[in-house]
């Protein structure tokens, strides 16, 4: 039987604005009811951006992560549930951990963690090696799990190196995003440069920036790797950018390729097991290893 | 016969220090003296960092650079001088691009240009997309050539991105750095997509990290590459580490290897000709482009 798909579900980033499409979940309820679609339609976790309620940007505060996962857990108690620690526009420790310090029914399963600075297209992505080290260690202490992203292929040599300090933890989870401007690119020799890298025990999903979404999508359901697939990467439906996306459609084109490919979407309580996060009512996150 | 080997010398670096070996150059006297017994063994070019007069840490004034160069074309007027524009240590532009501002005789023939912001073992090197151009530019307009320095397969992207902008004109050159923590290691996958990558019209050397360096060196030397080499990479001669290097015991080597592989090193002149590099009496730099 052909691996079960991970669909890793990205609704909103950092990104998008209302102005570039009216599709793009916003706030609390909007997040929420896109992730309710999303789920009814299925999928395997969530990667949270919280947004300001007044000016829409980007914000770290957890108030606002609670409200989101709050509103997630009410008809989805077993999706695993991700929060960013992106550090794209907040620099210090307290501000991107400020998530972690959740606790019971709000306690997010996963944490983002990139593994290095690097540059997006118009700005740096600072994440210091004290920075990457501190978070995996708070998230370690809590029994969050990262998601690990990686956009090239020295993050995966930084992986292993924090699984040698013990800070980092097996069985792992990685997001590579393929397609940044500075970063790995969208082909198959780099793709398969980190796929060849990854270590053992290791679930992994392909993304793909813009137009590259789709074909990193593809691409990994064709070879058996998980998909991270939303809003956040591609507004754009269409590689001619003729039609904006919905949330709903993207996940919806992803389940057409998986059926014909004879991949059945994993469901959270599988991922749970498989990556050693709590399940049952009122569990969440990793068991604490101590 | 076998293309020329291009043998880039990098005495000084930002990191070693005289309690971590004696033999790092560090006062412009000691820099002078290292490079002119490298060049009386033979170099392609040099690539320099000057250090502070009281402190020893790295300075990014263009009057100490003026001074070393000064020194350096006193013996060798056609060696290939490369000044760094790092900004490991420095944020700003106006201090980062200080170097480029030496005309006349203490005019560089290029400059350094990291492509992306990364993480080194201990601290991030933060090198935004704005300030990337920035430099670029100014290097441009002054008829200085980017060295371009690439720790991950990224930024390889990112310099024909800078091609497309016309912010960097072929021929080009590369230094390929591998074996950090968090980019692409010292090993054939890695180093051969690089090299893969490489636009058309691009000299090229290899340098490793630490015991990296005689690797990747000897790696370039059976491929047909060049080679960085000197203390700033690695203060050590042997994998051991028990004897400390210095410069002229690592060209030595080099010269060693490469007189086994048939390459003859390459001639500063011939660089300059390849480069598109002016030469002749007072000539330094490239012609400007308008």
């Amino acid at each position: 039987m052909n691996k079960k798909l991970i669909v890793n579900f990205t609704p909103t980033g950092m990104i998008p604005t209302k102005e570039m499409t009216p599709h793009v979940p916003i706030s609390v309820s909007e997040i929420v009811e896109d992730v309710h679609k999303a789920h009814e339609i299925g999928i395997t976790m969530v990667h949270l951006h919280a947004r300001d309620k007044i000016t829409g940007n980007p914000t770290y505060h957890k108030e606002i992560y609670a409200q989101i996962i709050e509103g997630i857990r009410k008809f989805a108690p077993e999706l695993v549930i991700c929060v960013s620690l992106s550090g794209r526009d907040f620099g210090e420790l307290e501000q991107r951990a400020d998530p972690l310090f959740l606790e019971g029914a709000l306690k997010p399963d996963m944490g983002s963690l990139t593994l290095s600075s690097l540059n997006f297209n118009a700005t740096a992505s600072i994440n210091s090696p004290k920075m990457v080290q501190d978070l995996a260690s708070i998230m370690k202490e809590k029994g969050i799990v990262p998601e690990l992203e990686v956009f090239d292929i020295g993050m995966l040599n930084y992986a292993k190196y924090l699984v040698r300090k013990e800070l980092l933890q097996p069985p792992f989870y990685f997001n590579l995003l393929l397609g940044n401007i500075a970063c790995a690119q969208a082909n198959l020799l780099h793709t398969g440069v980190m796929v060849n890298d990854l270590p053992d025990e290791a679930l992994w999903s392909l993304a793909g920036i813009g137009n590259d979404q789709l074909k990193m999508n593809s691409l990994s359901i064709a070879i058996g790797g998980g998909v991270r697939v939303g809003i956040e990467d591609n507004i754009w439906f269409d590689s001619e950018r003729t039609t904006l996306a919905t949330n709903a459609n993207l996940i919806l084109r992803i389940h057409t390729i998986a059926e014909a490919n004879d991949r059945k979407i994993m469901k959270p309580a599988e991922f749970r097991t498989k990556m050693k996060i709590a399940q049952g009512p009122g569990k969440f996150g990793r068991e604490s290893v101590t």
